[in-house]
């Protein structure tokens, strides 16, 4: 039944050199010359505030995009997931931190494997923790992985986001010492990052948040140190708080994904002049495919095209007199209503760019980003880079 | 670098027979005991009416399900996109109708050649038109294909929906008529779905719904017939309304998909007694993964595990006393708070189970669906399902 001729796979919507203007639709389109400025911008304020970054591959899942990060000075990966970390290292990435909570008994034991081949490749794994259960786990699967190559542990605090993460002070201290009893683990630091503080919409809201988190990380870490246990990195901190982070001469590494492609809730935070000019990069095409004229159009890209977890897609690059207001369609549409003076709907049959609302389970609904080197209007297919890790949820 | 020995790809984190306390997390498992039950409720209630079913496969995606519905007696089966049906079809799927607009001239010609495969093969392709732009372009890909096995058009009327679909009356005789006109195209009748309808929480704000738009589409298929053309079927209809559309005498045929699987959302419509006791059957899998004592406790499955556009999901099968209540943890978590009278919160560690709140979307973050028999508690692997049209776009 294969042997259709003509079933095409989906990442032949578009094809190397091919104009922007002809690739089907829906098609997860990446403008890279935006991409290429945010990441030179996030080297540059890196460099100037001498942190180090090790930006979530959550974001892209994208083993051609860690490495060209790599490039362009970024120290490791994090991941979410056993698999997502699996994924990238068969890509070639041989420094990934799963800053997260893993307990299950196989993933742990594919943690432990994964810890020793990325070793022999002279990388490391790191992984987080907040329980002495989660400790021992961990360490009876580095013991059953016979390695002593050793991993990397942070033990996650909480400082705000009220998720995973023990209270900071005495469980903090507490936790680490059971790290550094066991032999084949190194405690590496404290895991501090503030989800909910990256979407406060104002910027006093954000500092007011991150200075809570920076004295909760302080404090802790003085508690550890002073029992005799170095505190060798503390790391967190996302695209909308990075400022503050990198500020605090506390955080000696920050973990922002979003920089990269900046989905529109980002947009819609309260810009701090420190912040980086991070730029819209990540854009669902769309093809207009129904207008009932003096009310809505319609559109090929609903929510199995990009989450709205975050809120809906803005339409993107139309003169504000043409604007249009994307509305909920359901999983394979999206409804258009006309947002500017003039009541003018687009023609049937029109290409559409939207800003998803939220980049990360965005880029978890495809296989392949297209990469389109020379802007949305004129420009071409210059990659097809491949989502290694879409749908790692394990 | 691809032969890292337990690189492990996502779908074997179950084996046929493993028991179901094993399936790694998270997971989307189907009961299937329960499916098949919804399947035979879903074929008797078609058959008391007398009414055909094409269920959608949007919901499902698989190949493997829809020969399982054909089966119980679906009369072939709708999707939305010509992705899908072309995925279905290399399953094996031979009556396929993408219930939806098909504007891109790439996605035509596919459409096209896909609808000559087909008929070859014994089946039918089906698509659904709602202007004249709209079927000119599908008449010139049918040329340029050059088969004569010709494509059924349903012309989509909006009743009540608000989406795509011309206005009933006058402009669906129109545009009728100018199907009819076309060599290789067959006006097969109208599509008529009030998506809005189905999720209405009141069965008596469903019924009004529904006879406005039974009554528009009796009205539409009077006009058209009075004009001289035959309107061979009316279809639409969805889980939350089929038992007014089957009531109706109006519609033909009825659409539903959600009745395989049961989501979280449609379990919060009041019920009516007429409609079949359809049961949940797809759940997510997944395991707690930090436990902050008296406050609440983080478990392994977020967005990217099960779509939240519906609101969130059930913690499903817990004794009234240890309720819990899921909260939007982000991308890979959930956070869980204690809804019942006692405030105990769950081990870590432990294995709960999720009711989606939306399934459609959700089935499309996975390769793959664990079929388990038995039930949930001392249930195995049975089958694992390929979702062969996930991520389906174009």
């Amino acid at each position: 039944m294969k042997s259709i001729p003509d079933l095409l796979p989906e990442h032949l919507r578009a094809t190397l050199g091919q104009r922007v203007d002809l690739i089907d639709t829906p098609a997860l389109v990446i403008d890279l010359d935006a991409m290429e400025r945010n990441i030179q911008r996030m080297a540059e304020f890196a460099h100037k505030h001498q942190v180090r970054w090790r930006p979530h591959a959550k974001l892209h899942k994208s083993s051609e995009i860690a490495l060209r990060l790599e490039r362009a000075g970024a120290r490791g990966h994090c991941v979410q997931k056993v698999s997502e970390a699996e994924a990238l290292a068969a890509g070639g990435v041989v420094n990934l931190y799963i800053s997260n909570q893993v307990l299950g008994a196989t993933k742990l034991l594919r943690a432990a494997r994964l810890a020793a081949q990325l070793a022999a490749r002279g990388g490391r794994l790191a992984v987080a923790v907040d329980s002495d259960e989660g400790v021992a786990r961990l360490a009876e699967a580095m013991r059953v992985a016979g390695s002593d190559a050793g991993i990397n542990v942070f033990v996650e605090i909480d400082v705000g986001q009220g998720r995973c993460g023990v209270a900071p002070g005495p469980a903090a201290l507490a936790l680490a010492q059971t790290v550094a009893t066991q032999p084949r683990l190194q405690f590496a630091g404290l895991q501090a990052y503030h989800g909910g503080a990256q979407h406060l919409r104002t910027a006093v809201d954000r500092r007011q948040a991150i200075a809570r988190a920076v004295q909760a990380v302080a404090d802790t870490r003085a508690l550890i140190e002073s029992a005799g246990l170095p505190v060798p990195l503390v790391t967190g901190s996302g695209t909308g708080t990075l400022v503050h982070e990198a500020a605090s001469g506390v955080y000696g590494e920050l973990q922002p994904g979003s920089f990269l492609f900046m989905d529109a809730d980002y947009s819609r935070n309260e810009r701090e002049s420190a912040q980086p000019q991070f730029e819209h990069a990540l854009f669902v095409k769309t093809q207009v495919i129904s207008v009932r004229e003096g009310s809505h159009a319609v559109c090929d890209a609903g929510h199995k095209s990009h989450a709205i977890d975050s809120g809906m897609p803005l339409v993107w690059g139309l003169p504000p007199e043409l604007a249009l207001r994307y509305a909920n369609g359901g999983d394979e549409h999206g409804i258009l209503y006309h947002a500017g003076p003039q009541s003018r709907l687009p023609a049937l049959g029109r290409m559409l760019w939207l800003v998803p609302g939220h980049c990360d389970p965005t880029v978890n609904l495809h296989d392949h980003l297209i990469g389109v080197r020379g802007g949305l209007l004129n420009g071409v297919v210059e990659r097809i880079i491949r989502v290694d890790a879409r749908g790692a949820l394990t």
